[in-house]
């Protein structure tokens, strides 16, 4: 913790050449930082985000992140005063399996981007970190350019036992970043279960990174999470990995035409890369200028996002009516007997349904 | 509609000789044949059920694919009281992609089974069927030995918009088969999107059909289907496709190698068939007896039945908590502006659905 408060300390310093933004904006720095043991009020956080203040960016999502009612009532309102600075930005997902070098990757791309006066803010999606104690962007020394980056901002993922939770927070922060001037948004997640899908529904751009050989056939037979992708970024091809990483480009190029044309009318594209030499590093970059200049012309773009926005919508109120639903009071009681009547034959699942919700 | 009826008359006279089962046992064939003009009550449509009746049966499965509501309480009626008659089956679960023969597999397959003093009853789930007017079973002249056989019950896929109405309404027409004394059941659906999934719940055992050579990489790359498949069967192992079959026999066992161990203990087998020509039927129903043997013995059966009806359970309440909430009025009357107003970017997908959820 005290390491990244001193980094968001030094961030800050560095950042003062910034322009604020002109709303709200004699509410600066300053005053967050007077205020630092006071708790700050939903307006100075708003007024210290608008700032590009990284504290008060990152006590906001503190509140996003909290379960605590009050909590979550100032969140809402300082996300509803950020909301018209927010959106002006591109939102890359990034995926793939554990040991494809995804924080190497991070690390080389982003300060890429901050060396081309982008403001990068990268966060992540792992519904695991509850348990693990926030195994993804956990460890920052593989990311240790970035961290000190004053024009990177970097989040581990939000704890949370569901991934819609951990969805949510993750699509918040989204919005308070861009209203606090990072106008790149990079979101990590591991490539297993759902968590990609629910990154997916959050981004522009959906970066896939792979590796040539072991466990590829593995790899590639995840026809869900091929067909998502943007492009794929074959990463380690570098020394003795360079003729099987461009036999993999083959591959996937193959692979990557057995599916239906994209509505976005973009054709995802096969490159390589080696994080760790800082090599086709560019490439990638060039790449998603190509698919924005492309999806920003041809409508996808803008389309795609209210795409998104209408399905967070709909599934925030359905996750909505099941909490409630299966925490009130009556229904916990009577639950576990309907399906104990269920399993002794003695109704049906239907039945049983019916019941419940008529309590 | 007449070419059905006539089945479902001659079935009768020849059931005849079944011994009906004791409940109920006096209210018989004879009088539904009486009430015919009438609307049989549930008391007589159980009655009839019971007794092996198929025009009883298909009446009630009417019931069931109703949207009226009245139908539905007789339905339920009907269901409550068939339930303590039900469950003593097998059900299988067969899919595949248009083309690779599924209605011949299920001519061939039933009529060996009945062939085997089994009792079949042949139901379908396709979602489509409203649309394309039930394009599963609707070929009925694909199944021409299949139709006329007394111990045969095929009811095409009930039509529906959701394919969890669908499913719903297929689950409960088992009930009501079972109860009626077919004791094999087979449920077909087309290897498109997600109603595998949804057959896969409802059944004991899940068969994959599949043939060598023309686009066999893709259905390869259907990395869900495969995983959730106890058997695949390469159909049209005959003629000049026998080689081909064959090495697609070796290709899909190193494929199926590729997956973790199932909770059943069961390793999934490849086997040839030729539905046409009738060979490798019997086979399949050897494999099939295999299973049952082995997930009797370790539980694996009872419990998969138990959680299936666990998640039928669940996933009904959560249908019915979605539609109340969107079939009601201040909801219809404000979602779409709620939506806009997102797409605007003056609120929160999560805020908007708090607004609509607190109406």
């Amino acid at each position: 913790m005290t390491k990244k408060k001193k980094t968001y300390k030094s961030a800050l310093k560095e950042q003062e050449g910034i322009t604020p933004p002109e709303t709200l904006s004699h509410n600066s720095a300053n005053s967050i930082k007077k205020k630092r043991l006071k708790t700050p009020s939903a307006r100075d956080l708003v007024a210290g985000i608008l700032d590009g203040n990284m504290t008060a960016l990152s006590r906001a999502i503190t509140l996003i992140e909290s379960t605590n009612t009050e909590h979550l009532k100032k969140a809402n309102e300082i996300i509803a005063n950020c909301l018209p600075f927010a959106n002006k930005s591109v939102r890359i997902g990034i995926t793939g399996i554990p040991g494809v070098g995804k924080s190497t990757f991070i690390e080389a791309f982003g300060s890429y981007l901050t060396s081309q006066e982008k403001k990068i803010a990268v966060l992540a999606v792992d519904p695991s970190s509850s348990l693990s104690r926030g195994s993804i962007l956990g460890d920052k020394t593989r990311m240790e350019e970035l961290v000190k980056d004053p024009n990177a901002f970097i989040r581990p993922s939000p704890s949370g036992a569901s991934l819609g939770g951990v969805a949510r927070k993750t699509r918040e922060t989204i919005i308070l970043c861009e209203a606090a001037g990072f106008n790149t948004i990079l979101i990590e997640t591991v490539g297993v279960g759902q968590s990609e899908t629910a990154v997916h529904g959050m981004v522009d751009f959906f970066l896939l990174l792979k590796i040539a050989g072991a466990g590829d056939e593995l790899q590639g037979i995840k026809r869900g999470i091929i067909e998502m992708a943007d492009t794929i970024v074959i990463n380690k091809a570098d020394g003795n990995n360079i003729k099987a990483a461009k036999s993999a480009k083959v591959e996937f190029n193959r692979a990557l035409h057995l599916y239906p044309p994209k509505s976005s009318e973009w054709t995802p594209k096969v490159s390589l890369c080696s994080a760790l030499n800082r090599e086709g590093i560019e490439d990638v970059w060039i790449l998603i200028q190509d698919y924005l200049q492309t999806t920003q012309t041809n409508g996808y773009f803008e389309e795609n996002r209210n795409n998104q926005n209408r399905f967070w919508l709909l599934q925030t109120i359905e996750d909505r009516l099941k909490s409630k639903f299966y925490n009130s009071a009556k229904v916990k009681s009577e639950l576990q007997a309907q399906i104990e009547l269920v399993e002794a034959g003695k109704t049906t699942p239907f039945a049983a349904a019916e019941y419940l919700l008529s309590l």
